[in-house]
């Protein structure tokens, strides 16, 4: 399409779109910091929950997250409003289990912290602990099919991060080979 | 959401959807198979556009494909429509460069005939031959940021199904290995 | 390297091969099918073995699944036979938390029938049953740090199968989407 | 196995490994940075090759880009030594069109600077630019069925880098982020 001469990216702009859309679809970064704490406390027994913020934060730093986030966001509200064209409109509005995008974009969020969470994420997606649950309650009017896998994977990013930031303290390096 | 009681997904309902979507974007199966011919005639110089065109087929026929050709369509024709919220909105009417969930969906296609496929997307994805040059024309008022991913994974999709299907006849098995 | 000239390819024999390195390495199709029980019980209570065991074989025919087995269990043996050269040979022969290249090749088999099967291979990784808690005892000589996310991510493939079996079944339709 | 109590993870010394081990299989940062400027020189004119090599070395800083390395290189050596099983020891020595499992772990290296790479990755892997003809010429001894997709998919994730902080600097931003 005949693109606007003035369109500049603003990074700061999406970074603040994507706390701003989490906290109106009812996720907060504590709520998420919780599912952390659920997947490590029997490793790192004095994790506080401020620790579990900050690695929450960090993901949602990134750009390939936000994108992310907010486009899965997008597409569940859309579904909410009965916006998307039959049949996709159905697949998402019910969750179908046959649909793998929202997965697809779950593990876009994981891979940026490496392999090692794909287990983590899988574990929260099946168990439903916590935010989790109440994002898949079926009985309110709300659509969180692509949500409730995204706060999952970014939960399972922020375990990743935490597992290379504890190495590196370990060792007593600087910094985290994986940042 | 309060679920519709009724929901039974069909899956012919979402197939037919994949084709007709396709072709209201302007996409045909034939412009498919000739990005497979552009990938494959230096190796299999006999190749035909009906033997292609077959592949195509079979590419499509997989409901991870259709979900993500669905998927992806729908943001295309809301950024069109300038339907979605800002930053998104703008982030996917321009195809942002740092805006990589256009990949993202494009590669769970790739996927599914298994990694050989990773090459001749990237490869097509860059060189933009036939339909992918049109759709890439950003001088009218279409949005193709996740269509043309889609059509360059559908061709290297199609690639990796004709090698498995060649190799399956040079050892003169019945059936390829991955179908 | 000069390559031999009169190499070919056999299909059958890299699919025979997958199996005699699964049954020497102690993993039979009736102990991974029972992973498929476990994961897919509570949504169908009729299913037999003998079902689950025809989907695993399904999945075990693939080529991209051959490959992932056949990598992995090659490189747990040359680290149980410490002929690996350090620092890999420590980190594989430990199962170190932060290699992540055994969820990759796990990764690569889930990919195969769709994104739908992510879940339920974090969800066995994390919670070991059946025969990924023998593999895992690391009292005995064996190193498994590849086969056990292969064998948790062939039962995750074989109920993605089942999955798209069960609702073709219920359409009442010949084959399924994705097979 | 019985795993030696005194086993700790030494990142620095995979850091070091993972650098001798290209040096020793002839890859040098220098060459990967030129096929940085080969992706990037349209887009970037005054880009430098020192810029070049510094987004080279901040891939090669990342845990899981150094655990795909020393695994990839680990196989092309064993396999040019003939130390691998049949039939898997023939399709490596033969990078056998249907394997697949090097371009898997080429993926995880260039998803960690996210999916934006997946284009550059497959190009280079296609055309075989610079140091990737040299790995790639099938005449001498040496099996690079894994090196060379590696390093394809090394100077993809610089690649993205690079768009990333060029972003930055253009917002006038303090670091990048995805970094």
């Amino acid at each position: 399409m005949t693109k606007s001469k003035s369109y500049h990216l603003n990074s700061t702009k999406i970074a603040e779109a994507t706390k701003e859309w989490l906290a109106k679809r009812g996720v907060t970064t504590s709520q998420i910091a919780e599912l952390v704490i659920f997947l490590q406390k029997e490793y790192f027994p004095d994790l506080t929950m401020e620790e579990c913020e900050q690695y929450v934060e960090a993901v949602l730093s990134k750009r390939e997250v936000q994108n992310a986030v907010l486009t899965g966001i997008q597409l569940d509200m859309l579904a909410e409003e009965g916006k998307l064209l039959s049949p996709l409109q159905e697949v998402i509005e019910n969750d179908e289990g046959l649909y793998g995008c929202d997965e697809i974009l779950a593990l876009s969020i994981v891979n940026v912290y490496g392999s090692i969470g794909f287990t983590n994420f899988g574990y929260v997606d099946k168990l439903k602990p916590g935010i989790l649950k109440k994002l898949n309650d079926k009985e309110d009017a709300a659509c969180h099919t692509f949500l409730d896998d995204i706060v999952g994977a970014i939960a399972a990013s922020a375990s990743s991060r935490l597992a290379h930031r504890k190495q590196a303290e370990r060792e007593g390096a600087m910094g985290p080979p994986l940042d």
